[in-house]
C-alpha cells in the first residue's frame, strides 16, 4: 500500500483560507464560556451559539438542545452517497477557570501567538481540537459541495464539570444520534511530530471533604492540645488514603482494576519516553507513584489518589493563633478499568468512617465521576484514523495511554454501540488545566487536514468491511 | 484576719463614673488597632495616643517610644510616698484581625453590649483588661489627689504578633522601667464568679511549611500518579507531627519539658472542671489529645502541635482536576517550661527535612516564638493580688494555668527581676481570637475595682515584707 497523503483539493483548500480559520478560532476563544462558574452561564451559551452558527453556514441542520445546566448543539448532514457510513465528531465548548490569573503571560480570553503556540484558555482543551473538524467540514463542502460520509456533530458545555446531562441526552436521543463511529479530538499527541491513537483513559472519582470540629474557630492557645483539631484530623486522614510506598490504601481500591495486557505495557515500554525530560518538563527533581510500573504505566494504566484543593483556618499574612472549626480537601481519584466511580466514593466514603478521629466530622460529597475507558484497536474507524493521520504527519501514529478523563467516551461506546476513535492534537506541557494552556498552531493545521482526510478514508475503509 | 474589701472611697468614685468609663473604653475599641496588618499601621498609632492621652490626663509623664514595628507606650507616676514600691502595669493596645467578618453578630469595631458582655474586636484582649487599670488609676487620683505605690504603664502593639520589639525596648531601659513587681491583665478566669491567679503559660512556636512541587500547576489526570503532589506530601507530613495515640512524634519535641508538679495537678484536678460542659461549649462531640492527661492538663501543663491554617489547589466551587504546584500550612506549637522556642523551630526543621518525601520541597520559615512561663507563688505582690481579687469577687482566687501564650511575661521577669503577677477578668468562651470576642461587664467593673484595691494592698504587704 502507498503511503497515504492528504487529498490535494482538500490541502489546496485548507491551504488558502488559514487566516479566516485562524480568525475565527481566535473568535471562539474569546467566549469565556467557564462552566464552572454560574456567572458565565450567557458566555456558555454564547460558545453554543458560535458552534451552532458555524454549522449552519456549512450546511447543517443544527439544533442547540436546552438541559439543566449549558445547552447541547447538534448539527447533522445526511446527504451522503447510499450505503455511506454516518460519523459523530464530539467535542466540547466549555472551558475550565483559567485561575490563578496573575499567572498567565497573556490574558486567559485573548488569543496571543508566540513562537508557534496560540495561547488561550480553551485552545486545546477543547475548542481547537473541536475547530479543526469544523474546518475539515468546510473544506469539503466548498470544494465539492458534499461529504464521503454522513456526519453528526455533538458540542456539550459541560465536559469540565462532569458531563452530567450528555449521557441522558444521548440515551433519550440514541436514535437521532445512530452512528458508526465517534470521533472525538480531546486528547495529547505522544510527542511533537509523533501522531497518536489514543486507546484508554482514565476516569474519575472527586470528592470533597468537609471536616468539622468546633461550633467556631477557637483560641489554639487556650483550646488546642484538648480540642481535635479539624484541619490536623484531615491531614491525618489524607495520610491514610497512601500507604508508605505509595500504592491507595483505600481497601478495595484495587479489586476491580483489570491489568492492562502485557502487550500493551511493551509497547508502552517502547515509546521513546525519558524521565529527565518529563522531570525538566514538570519542574521536579523526582518522581514518585505505585512502586513497580514505569511513569507511563504510572500515568496511563494505573489508578491514583490526588488532593486537588486544601482550605482552613487562617491563610493570610503573618501569624494567627487559630485552632479552625473546619477543613476542607478537594479529592480526586483517577480511575482504570473495571473501576467504578459511584463504587470507588462508597469505598472512600467507608474508609472515611474507618479512620476519622472522635471530635470531628468529615461529610464526603460527591462532585463528580466518570468511567475509565479502553478501546479495541481494529475496525474501519481505527484503519482510517492510522492513515489520516499518516498522510498528516508523515509517519504511522503510535498507540497511547492517557491519565486525564473524558467520561462521555465510554456512554458514546456503551449507549450508541459504536466504536470511538480518540485522535488528539494536544502536546504534552500544553498546561490544558493550568494558566498559559496552548495549542500548536502547526498541529492545529495538520490536524484540520487529517480530519479531512479522516472523512476520505472512513468511507473507503468502510465500504471496504462492508 | 478580716476578709479583705474594696476602699469605700475608690468604689464610690468608681461607682460614679462608671457612664464615663464605659463611653471611653467604646472610643478605645472603635479604633481598629491590628498589628498583623501593615494597612492598619496608622490605627495602631492611634490607639497608642489614646492610651498616652488617657495617661496624660492622669497626670502621668508619657512618652510614645516608636519602635521599627508599632509604638510603646509608657507612662510615669513617681509621687509615692518615700520608700512605697513601684509597680509596673502591662497591656497591649493591638487586637487580632477580626476575619472571618461574616461571623461577628455586630461589627467588630462598634462596641455591643448584649446580655451583659460587651461585644467587640479587643474587648477582652487586651483593651478591656488595660482600660480597668486605667480607670482604678483615675479613681486613686480623683479622690485622694495621690497613689500608694509609684507606677509605671506599659502598653505595647504588637502583642498580637509576637512583642517583636518588647523585650529589646524593656532590655534598653531597664533603668526607667525598674519596679518590684509587674502586673498584667490579659488572661482569662478559671469560670464565672472565680476570681483567679495564674500561674503558668504556654510558649509558642509558630512556623510556616511551604511545600513546592511541580514548577506550576498541573493538569490531574496527565501528570496524577508520576509527580508527586505537594498537597499530599504536605498532609502526609503534618500527620507525622502526632503518633496514633496523640503524643507530638517531633524527635526531642518533650526533652526540656518539666513536669508539673505533683501539688499543682493535684490543685488543678481539684478545680470544678466539667468535660461535658467544655464540649458543649466548643460545640465537639468528643475530645482528644495527649494520653494520660486531664483535660485541664493537657490545656495547662502540656505542649501541642497544630495546624492554624492550610491552602492549597483549588478552593472554589465544583470540582477543578488540578495538582497543585504549592501547599501551604501554618502550624504553631504551645511549649511549656523548659521548652525554648528557637530549639523547638530547630527540631521541627530536622523533623521536615527527615520526612520530606523525593520530588518535593518544604521552606520551614518562622513566623513568632515566645517562651512558656511558670510563677512562684508567694511575695508581696501575689499577696496583694489575693486579697484585691478576693475583695473584688468576695471570694478567695483560685490558681489556674493557662494555654495561651503572653510571651513578655518571661521577658518582665527575666529582665527587670520583678515578679509578675497575672490577674485576668476574660472568661472561658470570651472569643479571644474568634469573631464575637466579649469581655463580662460585670468582671470588667469588678475588674478595676481589685485594679484599684491592689494598689493599696500592694503598698501595705511591700512595707510589711520590707
Amino acid at each position: 500500500m502507498t503511503p497515504p497523503v492528504i487529498p490535494a483539493d482538500l490541502a489546496a483548500w485548507l491551504d488558502a483560507h488559514d487566516a479566516e480559520a485562524m480568525a475565527e478560532l481566535h473568535a471562539f476563544l474569546r467566549i469565556p464560556s467557564v462552566s464552572a462558574r454560574r456567572e458565565h452561564a450567557a458566555n456558555c451559551a454564547a460558545a453554543a451559539q458560535f458552534v451552532a452558527d458555524a454549522l449552519a453556514r456549512l450546511g447543517f441542520a443544527v439544533a442547540v438542545e436546552p438541559t439543566p445546566g449549558h445547552p447541547i448543539v447538534v448539527g447533522e448532514w445526511r446527504h451522503a452517497a447510499p450505503g455511506a457510513p454516518t460519523v459523530l465528531i464530539y467535542g466540547h465548548y466549555d472551558v475550565q477557570p483559567p485561575e490563578p490569573l496573575a499567572l498567565w503571560t497573556s490574558p486567559p480570553f485573548e488569543p496571543a501567538e508566540r513562537d508557534g503556540r496560540l495561547y488561550a484558555r480553551g485552545s486545546v482543551d477543547d475548542k481547537g481540537q473541536l475547530h479543526l473538524h469544523l474546518r475539515a467540514l468546510a473544506a469539503h463542502l466548498a470544494v465539492r459541495g458534499t461529504l464521503p460520509v454522513n456526519v453528526i456533530v455533538v458540542a456539550e458545555g459541560e465536559e469540565e464539570v462532569g458531563s452530567e446531562h450528555l449521557a441522558p441526552f444521548i440515551e433519550r436521543e440514541r436514535a437521532r444520534l445512530a452512528c458508526d463511529a465517534v470521533v472525538i479530538s480531546d486528547s495529547t499527541m505522544f510527542a511533537p511530530g509523533i501522531p497518536s491513537l489514543l486507546s484508554s483513559l482514565r476516569g474519575m472519582a472527586y470528592v470533597q471533604l468537609d471536616a468539622r470540629g468546633p461550633a467556631g474557630d477557637l483560641h489554639s492557645g487556650m483550646y488546642g492540645g484538648a480540642v481535635v483539631n479539624p484541619a490536623m484530623a484531615l491531614a491525618r486522614l489524607l495520610a491514610t488514603f497512601h500507604d508508605a510506598d505509595g500504592r491507595v490504601a483505600v481497601d478495595g481500591f484495587y479489586d476491580a482494576v483489570r491489568p492492562f495486557p502485557e502487550a500493551v505495557r511493551a509497547q508502552m515500554r517502547a515509546l521513546p519516553f525519558d524521565d529527565a525530560h518529563f522531570m525538566a518538563e514538570t519542574g521536579v527533581d523526582a518522581l514518585g507513584g505505585e512502586p513497580g510500573y514505569t511513569t507511563l504505566e504510572r500515568l496511563w494504566t494505573r489508578p491514583t489518589c490526588e488532593v486537588n484543593g486544601l482550605l482552613a483556618g487562617y491563610t493570610g499574612e503573618g501569624a494567627k493563633t487559630v485552632l479552625p472549626a473546619a477543613a476542607m480537601a478537594k479529592v480526586s481519584c483517577r480511575l482504570v478499568p473495571d473501576q467504578d466511580p459511584d463504587a470507588i466514593v462508597a469505598l472512600l466514603r467507608a474508609h472515611v468512617a474507618r479512620h476519622v478521629p472522635p471530635g470531628v466530622t468529615v461529610e464526603v460529597t460527591a462532585l463528580h465521576g466518570g468511567r475509565p475507558w479502553r478501546a479495541e484497536l481494529r475496525g474501519p474507524i481505527v484503519d482510517a484514523g492510522r492513515r489520516a493521520l499518516h498522510a498528516a504527519f508523515g509517519r504511522e501514529p503510535v498507540i497511547t495511554g492517557e491519565g486525564g478523563s473524558i467520561p462521555v467516551v465510554g456512554d458514546f461506546e456503551r449507549l450508541l454501540g459504536a466504536p470511538v476513535l480518540l485522535m488528539g492534537f494536544g502536546l504534552p506541557g500544553e498546561n490544558a488545566h493550568a494558566p498559559d494552556e496552548w495549542i500548536s498552531v502547526d498541529n492545529y493545521r495538520r490536524g484540520t487536514r487529517a480530519a479531512a482526510a479522516l472523512l476520505d478514508e472512513y468511507a473507503r475503509a468502510h465500504a471496504g468491511a462492508g
